[in-house]
């Protein structure tokens, strides 16, 4: 039993063996406790739907309201034109902050100390006069906040009802997003043109889940049955850019292959060495994360 | 060779093998190359020296300040007015910034947004009412920033041209830094009752520099002679207290047995198993850090 549970901001003492464990999907260990950090609640907070002509325009942006807000940002959120369709048919009450369609849109959300707000409004005047977003709702309201924010957070559920979807929960650099997702787009299209891109998530984490529907009326099985074939063709896309085939969901049993076939020798070479170091008899969540 | 370089805010794919290599003082590798992640200049900036009467007040401050800028304070260093006196002395140039004197002081500074400036006062203004601080100065310009940060930055050389300190590199949670400082300093003076207390540092993290100073005239040969009996009394309230032996400098060899005095043998074993697993043969960086 270690017990790792100190609450020091600083400490040079060995190993960070704490750092071990986060992320190893229990295959070096269990985590039975944690200390948590808190910090003093937000003075402000300020919430905006806004419209761009494109991914460049959405990093732009980004990069924008953090010169102003001076990285207050919390939230980031792409979502397509595709993605918001779905929600307004498929969830109760869910209503297009705009009149005229656009083919991209961020949620975006900066908080703390008193001026944020100011500042985050004044990122997004400018941003509005360079043509860097086309248009700009700011909620005026917890109410308003909240149906934007669902907007987003009813994503997932619409597009499970609008029926079955090839999935990619990615990472690339930001500054790289634009790029990634173009030439992604375009060789899913050349490989399966009647699947539907509705990528959305995290932009401002360089994480995307990259999603792509099926045609309506299309048959489930066979849609699916491309599952392996789009997913290494997205992976490899994403891994000539720099980033991640799993952002925020690990390894599992699932993505073993993809661990094998992106990693280099010699990382997977010392993941094997401390696997077996800590456990040498292999009981730790057997057959999960390290590739045999 | 591992290239670890990537450049992502979120990547779950496998151990985080970049965090066994930091801190670890070369023990299990070496690092050639790093990706620095940059952030936008802080649109404002605001310092002042407040002198308070016992470093609970200190702690309070720190609380009220970092409540007042909503986590914006970039530095808060701990004076006691023993250690503003030998930069006075030893030190050309430097000023008292009050006309009275202090038992202790703080250095503060809060960057970042446009407002925190004000923010920032007005939580000194609060705490001055509130008889939390006693006196304050805020830098009006570059060079009283300067003059004010010199207090603190010439407190090592100052201590030296004084003469030789018993010196220890300690951290504790932040709100336990009061009563520490109390116990540690009453045991010390029971032990060598002519070693004066100088502590100073990043009270903010924790993180002291918890010397003590030889009397005026006393034998340096025969006052350093009581190095490790009172580095381990201090190093065991230390940790009593929760805290790290070693917030900064790390192990090296210097404090290897300390490293085997207060890590668990849990923690210690752990220590030896990674460093068998990936050094088997004991040639990078022998005889330092882990424990034979």
């Amino acid at each position: 039993v270690l017990n790792l549970l100190r609450t020091l901001r600083k400490d040079n003492t060995g190993y960070d063996l704490k750092q071990l464990f986060i992320g190893a999907e229990g295959t070096l260990g269990v985590i039975t406790a944690a200390a948590l950090k808190l910090f003093p609640k937000p003075a402000e907070r300020a919430t905006a739907f806004v419209a761009v002509s494109d991914v460049r325009q959405a990093t732009a942006l980004l990069a924008r309201l953090q010169e102003h807000t001076n990285g207050l940002l919390n939230a980031f959120e792409l979502l397509a034109r595709a993605g918001l369709d779905l929600v307004l048919t498929h969830i109760p009450g869910a209503k297009d902050p705009f009149t005229a369609p656009a083919p991209w849109y961020v949620l975006c959300e900066a908080s703390g100390i008193k001026g944020v707000a100011a500042a985050f409004q004044a990122g997004l005047e400018s941003a509005l006069e360079d043509g860097i977003a086309s248009d700009v709702v700011i909620a005026a309201s917890e109410g308003q906040r909240a149906s934007l924010w669902r907007l987003r957070e009813t994503m997932s559920e619409a597009q499970k009802l609008e029926g079955p979807s090839l999935k990619h929960d990615i990472s690339v650099p930001v500054s790289a997003a634009a790029d990634f997702i173009d030439t992604a787009i375009a060789a899913v299209a050349a490989r399966l043109p009647s699947a539907r891109p509705v990528p959305f998530g995290h932009l401002g984490d360089g994480n995307l889940h990259f999603n792509f529907q099926m045609a309506p009326g299309a048959n489930p099985e066979s849609y699916l049955g491309h599952w392996d074939e789009v997913q290494q063709l997205v992976h490899d896309i994403v891994h000539e850019f720099g980033g991640s085939f799993s952002a925020e969901h690990g390894v599992g049993v699932m993505k073993r292959a993809a661990l094998k076939r992106y990693k280099s020798a010699a990382e997977i070479d010392l993941m094997h060495v401390l696997k077996h170091a800590l456990d040498p008899k292999t009981i730790l969540n057997p057959g999960k994360l390290v590739p045999d």
